[in-house]
Formats: structure tokens, sequence, C-alpha cells
């Protein structure tokens, strides 16, 4: 009547979930809009930045040596010849003894090598100036390609795309921006318990809280969330709602209804959809009891309805293969130590991910574990900054020790974080 | 001819700012659209969690008293009476020797004290199961308000708003979400060396990266911005300009032609317009030109058209008082201690704000400067993760010395991070 289920180690089942082929799509849209999308394209500047040498200052562009022997004593004296402001070219080359205006970001006209700061000048009248130092040629001046030259490859696809990525693509003419298709990930229910959020609670039952959480973690991923509501009660309508789902969205999660119990319709769903299990039992806590499938070379997602557990559970197998159907290099969750900052004394036969808060101390990361440490507890995911892997075998962790900690709102990620997650040590 | 500008010190500057009120206000929104919205208003649990004493796991409610002598030869047998399915409640108090099948979730029915784990019982058929372990009163089970009490705040206000926090929401039954209305930012880029992004490059020129590069960091820090093109070559027609811009934003922004050029309009716009002038020369680099005042209330931003002065300024200047207005209790950039990466050689008169982007080493942070370090770079912009704070007055600064930062891609922020910048020291 209870059907046995061994658990698979946890890098084994990320593994089992990678295997399962997700390709990466792109689109392209307007600058605009591109802010936290993720780059689909290697990013290689097509000219120098900047493109021509240009005054840094507003001042005087100059032949620098023109202005050998200049001291406080004996000033040398320029005939100013014109002026160029930002975004104009001067005409001709400038000759000898000759300067010329230059603002800010403008053009060096031909013939001149130096810039005199417009504070350091002294004008004398609107075609006449002079100067108590000599300048070297180059001074002052922003040369062309100093900041990038052409043909380096400054941002790789797969990039999360932030305020200074932006600054580079309009920079290189990028008016639509090559980005990742947003892949949508379908999110339903399960449970008799659940009551809508803007229903009233009635004893025995909860609010559905796991579809609006998983639809968060879907956008703090990179997808598209399209919750799909609940599961109807009978087998049959299950099994066609999950089909009908999975026609509309690239990878499909359940919630609930996924335990051992005998009103789990999970098993006989992807039995019945020609499906092939990859898991259904992980050796983690929370989180053990998740089933993972490919139904029609799509993922369906299993997740236990304990709102920790499936929160774990999200981030360990959804994220990683959705981060790399958006082009991430690293698609795992970032994985870095840190210090225990509060005991956790509850003996510990299995590898788990305790919810915790991270803190810095001087540029040293602390990580204190927040709120109940139950898998049905809600109050420990709020606040959850990161994971901290504790391996199992151990009677409990104190303040201070070292631990792994994989990190949630994180956009560089690891490339597979799960080798030599060790035991715990007091540095 | 040209202005004389008094620098002021940085902290100084960001106060004046920070004074000039800007009202936090709220509005109602669908909680499938509030992730990454800033809550409104304080988060307290208006009912305990779980709110009924609950199994965890599939198994059977007994009363513990009943198993009292239970062991591997003398199992102990119980009258299965009924099931509950999560959702449901059992209608009436368990007696002596009875039993309940129980599904994750569900309520404890009256008179049960206990959960036997389905794998621990031995079912004989379908009203009788027999345990070989006594059990005490509470095992396996989860009591009413143990992952949190009624009245117990849970969110403070001014918080991002998380997956973790959605799950809470929806606990609590926010169907709709109390959230800070995202301040309008607008923003006018100024020079007539701009090009538009999708323009071909052409002599002297440059394509406008700040005004999208600045849309994006108002969006980083939970603001809405408003594209409002380029100003005019004529005085009277920017005038014009800048006054119905602020009639539309909340505040505004304009990058570019601040500098001490002959056309710089900006020191004009202001007195026209008959603002108040805070500041416009800042004891900084890169950013010294920055001009902000106020004007009919309002907060008008006259950053520097280089890029990386841009970013700064915003950053320092910009990121505070909107994220104050989204009710952040900690609106300045979070600041603290990461080990200097890289040499920085660099003679530094001026306190000094450099783009780095931050890498972990065994749970410690590390700063690297990015990119070229000028006023005009904008590769140095892209992918910063931090600004390091070098305090003026050193000689350069050397791998390993322990550096002040602050973090860009934050969400929780300092309350005042501008006390004791001191210069950097080797650890």
């Amino acid at each position: 009547m209870v059907a046995k289920r061994k658990p698979m180690p946890v890098a084994e089942a990320v593994q089992a979930v990678m295997n399962v082929g997700n390709e990466a799509k792109k689109e392209a849209i307007p600058l605009a809009n591109s802010y936290g999308r993720v780059l689909a394209e290697d990013l290689v500047g097509d000219h120098d930045v900047p493109s021509f040498d240009r005054s840094p200052y507003d001042g005087f562009a100059i032949r620098a040596e023109d202005s050998t022997g200049a001291n406080r004593n004996r000033p040398v004296h320029f005939q100013v010849v014109g002026e160029i402001g930002a975004g104009t070219v001067f005409p001709r080359a400038v000759q000898a003894g000759e300067a010329v205006r230059i603002m800010t970001g403008a053009k060096i006209p031909a013939g001149c090598d130096a810039v005199v700061m417009l504070e350091l000048a002294d004008e004398h009248n609107s075609d006449e100036m002079s100067i108590k130092r000599a300048l070297s040629p180059g001074d002052n001046i922003s040369f062309q390609g100093e900041d990038t030259k052409k043909g380096t490859p400054l941002v790789p696809k797969g990039t999360s795309i932030d305020p200074g990525v932006i600054a580079l693509l309009a920079t290189f003419g990028y008016a639509e921006v090559p980005v990742a298709i947003r892949p949508r990930v379908g999110i339903i229910a399960t449970g008799s318990e659940l009551l809508e959020v803007h229903e009233p609670l009635e004893p025995g039952k909860i609010r559905n809280s796991n579809a609006y959480m998983m639809a968060a973690q879907v956008e703090r991923t990179g997808g598209e969330p399209v919750l799909l509501g609940k599961l109807p009660d009978d087998l049959d309508a299950c099994i066609e709602a999950v089909s009908s789902a999975l026609q509309e969205v690239d990878m499909l999660i359940t919630t609930g209804g996924a335990s051992v119990g005998d009103y789990d319709y999970v098993p006989d769903i992807i039995e019945r959809l020609g499906g092939n299990p990859l898991f259904n039992k992980v050796a983690m806590r929370p989180g053990s009891v998740t089933t993972v499938a490919e139904i029609d070379g799509k993922l369906f997602f299993g997740l236990s309805g304990n709102p920790s557990a499936c929160f774990v559970g999200f981030e360990l197998f959804v994220r990683p293969i959705l981060r790399r159907s958006l082009f991430f290099e690293k698609p795992h969750l970032k994985r870095t130590k840190a210090t225990l900052g509060k005991d956790y004394p509850k003996p510990n036969p299995f590898t788990r991910f305790v919810r915790a808060t991270l803190e810095e101390d001087d540029g040293r990361f602390v990580a204190k574990p927040g709120g109940l440490d139950k898998s049905g507890s809600v109050t420990s995911i709020a606040g959850a900054d990161v994971l901290i892997a504790l391996p199992g075998g151990s009677r409990g962790y104190e303040t201070g020790m070292s631990v792994d900690i994989f990190l949630l709102d994180d956009h560089k990620g690891s490339e597979w974080p799960w080798e030599n997650i060790v035991a715990s040590y007091k540095s």
C-alpha cells in the first residue's frame, strides 16, 4: 500500500534534471525594457571607446611643443582660433601657436596633442590666452580606444542585464537587445485543504501560499510564472489538466499531493501520461518527497506541499534548469562559505538545507538560521537570503563554525556546487 | 567667466538631499504582481500558524496513552475508525483504543495527542492497525502557533518583497498588498554630442548611454523611470522643458551639460525656475561636478555627462531619497568591508568611488576594481557590483588592504553609512 521510495543523493538528483534537454531561445527586445533580462549573445565592442581622441575637460586644445618653457614668470601665449563644442569637429589642422577652445567630450582637433584645463588658462580676450606651465604630448587627452578597443569581448551571453551592461549596450548601438526568452513555468497547487488567498480561514484549511511563493521564485530566477490554479479532485480530470498545462508551458510544477499518502495522484499522472520518472525521493531535508519526471520532453516537478520543502525543492531542482535555458553558464546556486551566526543544536542525520539570513560582519558572511526549522514552516522562508547546507551525520552545529551556503538572490551562480560539501568545522 | 564652485563634502551633500521632503505613498496591488515591490505597511500575523494542531506526516492519529507498553514483542492494536484528508475535519472525539488515518497537513482530531507515522504502523485490514513502539503526548504533531503566533510582527514596512515575504502575505490573506507607489523619476540627457542609440556613429559624437543606464538604476532602486528625451539647444526652450517635466514626475535628473563650460544651462535653469540650489560641486571623484537643487519642492539632479560620474552620482544622491520615498528605513547604500583584490596605484587626493566587481573567497568579500578608472569610462560600470570608497590623502592602495565598500544590488541598505570612512589598512 505504501509505495517504497529509495532516496537519491542530492547531486545525483540535480544531475538527472540537468540531463533533460532544455534549449535556451532568444528574442530581440527594446533596450529600455531589457533591465533584469539575460543577454543571449556575447557583447563584443564593434568600435573603439572613445571612438576618437577627446577632451576630458573644458579647456584649450594645443600642440604641447608650443608650451615648452612656460612657467610662472614666463607665460606662453596662444592665439585662440576657434571653439569646439561637444559633438562638433574643428574643420582644419591647428598650427603652431594656435589654441582651440574645447568642451568636455569634444574631439581633439588635428594637430593638437594636449589640453590645457580651463582653470589653468589666463584668458586675455576672446582670441588670446596664456599658460604658466608646459604640457607634454598626451596631457589631458582621453585617447581613442583607451576605455575599450574594437573587437574586445565585453559581456558574455548568459549575463543578467544590469545598469552597467545597459550603458555598454547603448554605447554599441543596441536599440534592440538579444535576450533569452523567459521560459514559461506552469504552477499548479494541489490539496483539498487549500483556500484561495482571499478566502477566510476555515477549520482544517490553509491558504494557498506555495503557488504565489513559487511564482516569485520563478520571477527571481528569470522565468515567466503561469499560475494554473488547483488540480481537480478526480484522477482523470487531473491527467487531462496536467496534459493540457504541459502544452502551454516549458515546464510544469505541482506542489502538494506528492507525499506517501493514499491521495497522491502524482505517480499515476506521470505513468498515465507516459512520463519517465527521474526520482521520487531525495536524500535531504526538507524536501525529501520530491518527484521529477520527463513527460514528452518537458520537465514535470512534483514538489512537496510543505512551504519550506517546496521552497528548497524549487531552488535546488527547478532553478538550475531554468537558468540554463536562460543561457547562464553557471546555472546553479552560488555557493560560498559563511560563519554560522547561531547555534543549530538539532541532530542532523540527513543533509539539510536551512533557510537563513545573511549578514556581513566586516566583509565576512555570517548566516543565521531564521524562523522555525520544520518542513511546514512558512516564517523561515521570509527573510531567507541563503540556504545553509549542513551535511548529515552530526549532532548539531555551533555558532562560529564555518558552513557552506547557497546564495538565493544572486545572478552569478555556480557551475556545479555539489562537490565536497563537507561537515562544518570551527575555524 | 568660469563660475567658482566650492566643493561640498560627500556626507554633507547627501544630507542636503535627504533634507528635502519626499513623502512615501502607498497603493494596493494584486499579490501576484507584488514580487520586487516594497511593502508599505508592517505585516503582522493575524492568526496563529498553523492555525490548528496538524499532522506533519501521513499516519494515524491516536491517544498517546493508548500506546503505553507497545514494543517489538508486544504490539498494541488500534481500531481504525475513519480517515481525515487534508482540509477535512474528523466529526467526533476519538476514544480509547481508536485510531484515525490522517493525511499530512490534516487537523488532529479531538482526543488525539500523537501521530504514528504510516511507515511504522502495521495495517492488518481497513479497520485495524498495530504499532510496536510507545508514543508520548505531542509526538509528530505540528502545534497551533508553533510557526508564528497571532500578533507577531513578521515583516516591517520598507521591506523588498521576495518569495518568502509573498508566502507570508498569502498565508495571511493579502490578496491585495499595500506597496509603496513607485516614484516617477524623469530622465533627460543633454549634449549636442549625443546620438540616439539606433543612430550610426559620427565623428565627434557618442551614443546616449546615460539615459538608459539611469533608467535601469531607477528600476533597480524601485522607482519608475520616465525617459524624457534630450533638452533643446535653446535656453528658453530648456527652461520650458524642465518646468513641464517637473509637473509630470516626482524628481528629475538631467545628465550632461553640468560641467564648467560655456554651454552649461543648468545653473540658469535652476535660477530662472526659482529653484534653491543645494550644491553644485562635491568633494569626490568621479562626479565632482554634480548639481542638486530643489525646485517647487521637487528634487532636480544635474548629474555629470561622464558615464562613470553619472553612475556614481545617481547611487550616492538619487538612490537614498528614492528609497526613502519607498518606505525604506535604511535608504542608503549598504556599507561593508572587503579585501582589495587588485592594486590601486593611482595617487588619490580626493575621496574616490571606484567601480568594482565583488567576489567571495571562502565567505570573505574581495573587491576588484574593473575597467578603466576614469570619469568618462563606460566599461568600468559594466560588472560593477560595488563602489569601493577610497578616502583621499593616500599614494595608492595595495592588494590585500581592507577597504570600505558600498553594495549596489542590495535591498537591505544602511541607515547612514557616512561616518568614519577611514583610510584603508592592510589587515
